[in-house]
């Protein structure tokens, strides 16, 4: 159905700078998109970490409570810490967890649409409290409503992973709107215009005692207060499903409804793109849902990265009847796949089955 | 400082009747408290179980789809669960947790506060989507403003553990107003007041990959939507605080302030209670925190129950200058215990220390 842009990967650590002297970027990877002009925005998470030479130990960048880039140093054999996850270190005392790597996100322009050029300098970074970790995963949503666009984004800090949430018109001028949703919620997707005179958001809490990595949805009436929570989506007990969903790209909307693109992990953590929809004025009801994945890591630089067997979304656009869906490959780089838009529909509304209809 | 009421423990399992053919109640805990007319109203915890006695096999209640209640029979022996933990099974695949008791809320009213006279029906109980497991922990709010009450509670399902609010103005009639807070999240407390135009409450998630199970603070403009989430008090890293704290009695105004008292846990899973002190416009600053416990297990009916070493509050009255602290103890029975307001205030007032002030 999809066909891999011959350009792929689009992105690679070795394209872009370090924002930070004495850093290495390892990772440009799950890119919120967007259309302004005539141009395609992208704001890219670029993954950097502290150039060093001695295995022996591991540093772990953080933001202390003065705002300054630190750095936290453990030694890989000590006992004290859990330091066998490449990606992050426990203190095996309190839980305490500490990254290996710290995000920030980078914005940058096309034409094309498969060519970018990035500013060097961060465009949203790390704060001291609940993003002392980094930022990570930008969704954009231009709303129609309010004329502006909105960026929601993963903030990570030792409080766990919450939603922040900043609005902009331009992209030079940066309204903070705090934190969107609590700690442990991630690949929240917010709907390009009010429903029923409420916003609407897609979001999926991770919740302890419970193997339910669903999607949920949420209203707001102002964009800062959130309720009316209700599950969307569910995990299935077996197959490509059975792990973990979560919200891809910001709903799009076609003629036959909103056309929801997301992503699903096995119990393997083999993470593969699926697709639903839901009626214009009901974004709680699917009524249709992929039966097999739209897209799955097949290439070399989707098997193959800082956390391999990995596509995943934050962003997708159609232009011209062309739905394109860009996404992060293996944790590690960014690709593009396109369909026909009618294509992926007419393959969505032949799977529709009685049980989505309630 | 808090003298233990000599008819503890207030109420047993022995004294009352199951809500349910077949079963019986193995715990009568973690009760809110309200004053209405010249009573005190109590919404009791009852925990239930299925009457059986083969010990080979394990019996998990649970509400399906139908809305009925149904057993999921579990063999102890059966490789394909964990069945080590006497609260809850889970399912070694999909980590399904099935929980081997389910509570509702049982309605109680005294003259004295003491003596205790229960309804024999269920006030509140199981739904079949996000309270499948049953429901816990009320805690009642007598909203000045509304001139009504809010009870908000743990809604337990596959889930995890979201928090459910309903309001009501004379106990009999229930107005369900859905989910407040997305799993996981519990203690939540409503201030009974808005300040500054905004319903107010405390809550706390339980994100993962943190150890930081703290208390935050939200708002909301109809008691719908939350929002403006931040931290107010953190777990320590060492001592009686360093498992766990979260909210357990609503806010109680005082001259000096809001006065909270709140659970905490230490990494051994031994529950203690602790107060702090807010501002009446700033619910976000602490300016004084217990350094000690002001509660803490030691008596028999708090050492030995269902779950040990615990004392544990969901709610908490001022009367003739009494506050008056009922606990649940060894999440088994409720007790009560009493101090002097103004001895609780000295004693917090004089731990002020200069980093609780921002």
């Amino acid at each position: 159905m999809f066909s891999r842009s011959p350009a792929n990967p689009l992105i690679s650590p070795a394209d872009l700078s370090s924002a930070r002297d004495g850093f290495e970027v390892i990772g440009t990877f799950n890119a919120g998109v967007a259309v302004q002009s005539d141009e395609v925005l992208m704001l890219l998470r670029v993954a950097e970490r502290p150039i060093h030479d001695d295995d022996a130990w591991i540093h772990c960048p953080y933001v202390n409570a003065a705002g300054e880039l630190a750095l936290k140093h453990i030694r890989r054999d000590d006992p004290a810490y859990h330091t066998h996850d490449p990606r992050m270190v426990r203190d095996a005392t309190t839980g305490q967890m500490w990254l290996t790597s710290i995000s920030h996100l980078r914005l940058g322009r096309s034409r094309d649409g498969v060519h970018f050029t990035f500013d060097d300098n961060c465009w949203l970074a790390h704060d001291p409290e609940y993003a002392s970790y980094g930022v990570e995963d930008a969704r954009i949503t231009w709303h129609e409503d309010d004329q502006t666009y909105y960026v929601n984004y993963s903030a990570v800090s030792p409080h766990g992973i919450a939603t922040g949430l900043v609005r902009t018109a331009d992209f030079h001028h940066l309204e903070p709107l705090g934190l969107m949703f609590l700690p442990s919620n991630r690949d929240v997707v917010i709907f390009p215009r009010k429903l029923k005179g409420q916003y609407v958001a897609y979001h999926r809490p991770m919740p302890a005692y419970s193997h339910q990595y669903n999607i949920w949805l949420a209203t707001s009436p102002d964009m800062i207060h959130w309720g009316q929570h209700q599950v969307v989506l569910r995990v299935e007990r077996d197959g490509w499903e059975s792990g973990r969903i979560g919200g891809g790209a910001p709903p799009l909307w076609t003629e036959h409804g909103w056309l929801s693109i997301y992503h699903a992990a096995d119990r393997h953590d083999r993470y593969c793109l699926g697709a639903y929809l839901t009626p214009h004025d009901q974004p709680e009801r699917v009524i249709a849902r992929s039966a097999a994945p739209i897209l799955e890591p097949i290439t070399p630089y989707e098997l193959e990265g800082f956390f391999g067997n990995v596509v995943f979304t934050c962003g997708a656009l159609i232009q011209n009847d062309l739905l394109r869906v860009y996404y992060g490959a293996a944790d590690e780089r960014m690709a593009l796949a396109e369909a026909p838009l009618t294509v992926v529909l007419d393959s969505l509304l032949k799977t529709v089955a009685p049980n989505y209809g309630r």
